[in-house]
């Protein structure tokens, strides 16, 4: 099973930029996750977007759903910004034949403490084991992205 | 569902002693990686080896086997060596009423660089998606422990 | 020989604040970085600010001449961020009866790469083996302040 | 000033052995320390020895000395193992025209804490500043070789 991995840009490929001094979105750190994992499925990495999720609108979400529903493969991941990753969830809803989960992470992948490179391991597990539907993978759960919501005051993910 | 962790050592343990300027096993770093990744779900972390794998004897795996067989828990995870994790996995076969997944990982977790943490992340989601069952989750892939091995000259696991 | 060692802020105490998706000013990190290197000489740290350096005016840049030429120590480490830390560097001339020295990083001391704590450590021996006087310790490099500057093209200190 | 760095082996330089499931002196970790504290001073290094420092005994130990004696460089730092890093300090002791630093670090710097980037940083601002003779950087102090030793017991060096 090929696993094609789609990256939107997000929190998890923030770094530092030294001319603006400011955070910024860097290049997708997916690929030196898996890499240090030392996975042996095949994937296939490649970018739509590289933005803060707060600023993919509807065009830029049309974008991503089709380019995902456009795509060959079966099995789908998706690292997106967690402010509006249940958005672009709802949006894939229905997609036929593919199995789809989103994941990012809270604190950048650059960060000595993250959540990324777990958030990334548990997505790819959950990417091979469930069935045919969109899926939202954070904090250690499988949430349906009709029913979840981020939390902002406790910094994590929820259902109703 | 609440998840059961049984520790029994193995390289995702090792810390540098001081002392005798050797790799020894430590505490289990099971709970630092779920402490970081900001995980929700309810867990409970008990150590019942803290050895390297190759030391694991047919009494010590039975001890394991026991302890697992009589735990309530439906859902369990066992971080262990790698160089014995199939060994183990075999003789848990057949457990009735239980998903049993076994992880570990190839660097310790204590390294800059290491497959800990993304290995955690992968078991635990495929703890939550599989059927009973006993399970490998290594690589980035889900092994039959009847049919897993460990290939020490490429460095990861693979089935026949 | 007891180190005081005040703190401004700056890139080296940045973080990733998870409500406004920004990078803040977080707490001091030169501690952790001590800690770690399990340092035996005595200290103590102070903060003054906790500021981007582009953000400390006239009024704050005397705010942190008068705390350290009132401070009674004779060894003093500033951590502080890259931007102004030669004017700052340069306000602080001429203090007598102490050897100061401004030192700070590229990238935060959160993330995984950074030159945090090597510069720690260069601006701490520095400070026990330079004579009285005013210095930048950058780069694995002693600068003058009244010479030095930042290169942002090339991201790092040079000296005319 | 070039500074010419020696390596030895020591635990700052151990990593972890798929094959032998042991920790073994690898290749040399100050180039990467360098490399990431974006150092702008000119170095060049070059391995002499790659063991714990246990095994270095008076024929290593003389190695060592006519290396750093013969090279035409004045200032040499010298990454060693903490367990017979005194033992070298004094055999290097009354070298003509030279500033020896020696360093190395408790833990590896392989793993996610260690004292190895803290010692580097510290022992090279140690070479810039401090005259002819032989030193050893350690805990974030400098120590005269001749009356320093490691305490097992506390995990680092003091003087007498």
């Amino acid at each position: 099973m090929k696993i094609k991995i789609f990256t939107t840009g997000g929190s998890i490929d923030k770094h530092y930029s030294l001319r603006s001094s400011q955070f910024e979105v860097g290049p997708p750190q997916v690929e030196d996750i898996l890499r240090e994992a030392n996975v042996v499925f095949e994937y296939e990495i490649e970018q739509i977007l590289a933005v803060d999720s707060l600023e993919i609108d509807e065009d830029k979400r049309r974008r991503i759903v089709e380019r995902v529903q456009a795509d060959p493969h079966s099995h789908i991941l998706i690292t997106h910004g967690t402010d509006t990753m249940v958005h672009t969830g709802r949006a894939l809803v229905g997609t036929p034949g593919k199995v789809i989960v989103l994941t990012g992470s809270m604190q950048p992948a650059a960060f000595k403490h993250s959540d990324a490179t777990y958030n990334i391991g548990f997505a790819i597990a959950a990417l091979q084991t469930l069935p045919q539907g969109v899926y939202i993978a954070m904090n250690g759960r499988i949430f349906d992205p009709q029913r979840a919501r981020k939390n902002l005051e406790m910094e994590r993910f929820e259902e109703d």
